[in-house]
């Protein structure tokens, strides 16, 4: 098996640290270099979805989406637990790794996608068409980012971690996608002092560095 | 607990099938009648999230995201199997309910916020704040939402459903947005014949009236 790579993209982050949490080792290929704007032409042709990050089995089927490659990994080794065992740390660790990828990662990327010049006509990824940015639509991604940095702020004025004591799949996704952002002019704000302590904290994992 | 429902939204039902397929009944409240365009006040006031489906524990505890609802079902009961039991047929059944989730009921609901006269000023669910519509967002969600459909069509040439030859939770979230967004003047088209059959043999399982 190969899981295509990006070294520099937030979403195949979510994979690398996901796998380091578990001690997980896989072969990986880079699918664009580092200081590439767009994926590798040869890679856009190998996968229909034309995203990354991209898990290959060995019998050629194609796995996408990071959190269904990471699942994949789970089912065969499910220690240490990222995904919650009892049937309440479950629902709310699923409830926070959704709404950390909708409203932190996918609404930071509507922000960037659609103000970034690197992004002309390339405001959605995974489309060989042109897609053109959408002005307004850059300003609705920044007030679901910020709305959503405002109830996680308050989620960790009660909790150690986004989904409750527990260091989960929903803290990874939060951390890679603020990480990432906030390189493009969407910053922690000085409201966010335990969103601050929570991302140095997690900063401080081995797996951070994956 | 208390489950609450909205009888004419996309997000419950999905809830309610799963609930149905499982054979687990739960005490649900309307958070809106089924003519209402919006949420009810108290509704709105009662969680900061704004949104349906809404898992109210007997703690207080709440957990929102329709799939986190249905996992914390799952944990409880695991069958009949909705998630997948081995781990790919677990991997694919996350990634076709995330694509299912992001590119048919999320683009789907892009397109009709964004252009319905119903949604003026309301673009966005969960926002206290008017979201005013972007008519060129329209359009890409529009796009979006058949780029997905074709793309399930290839898969349903090859298999039963859309994760394989098992009927899942992938089917759920698919089957709910296809059908209520073609209300919204997004039918399935010509084109579409493996998921019209698909549509009319999942339209007869008995969870499809819940």
């Amino acid at each position: 098996m190969k899981l295509y790579d990006w070294l520099i993209a937030p979403n195949p982050r979510r994979v690398r640290m996901f796998l380091a949490e578990k001690g997980i080792e896989v072969e990986m290929e880079q699918a664009a270099g580092p200081r590439d704007m767009d994926l590798a032409t040869w890679f856009l042709e190998l996968d229909p979805r034309r995203r990354v990050p991209l898990l290959v089995l060995d019998d050629g089927t194609h796995v996408g989406e990071a959190m269904a490659i990471c699942r994949y990994f789970d089912a065969q080794q499910p220690e240490p637990n990222l995904f919650g065992r009892e049937p309440l740390a479950v629902a709310l660790i699923e409830m926070w790794e959704r709404e950390s990828e909708i409203n932190c990662l996918q609404a930071g990327g509507e922000h960037v996608r659609n103000s970034h010049p690197a992004f002309k006509d390339r405001a959605l990824p995974g489309y060989s068409e042109p897609t053109p940015q959408i002005a307004q639509l850059a300003e609705r991604g920044k007030m679901r980012y910020y709305e959503f940095l405002s109830r996680a702020e308050a989620q960790l004025e009660r909790h150690a971690y986004l989904a409750g004591e527990q260091f989960s799949a929903a803290d990874i996704t939060a951390f890679c996608a603020v990480d990432f952002w906030q390189k493009f002019k969407l910053p922690l704000g000085e409201e966010h002092t335990r969103l601050k302590a929570w991302h140095e904290r997690i900063g401080q994992r081995p797996s951070a560095t994956a």
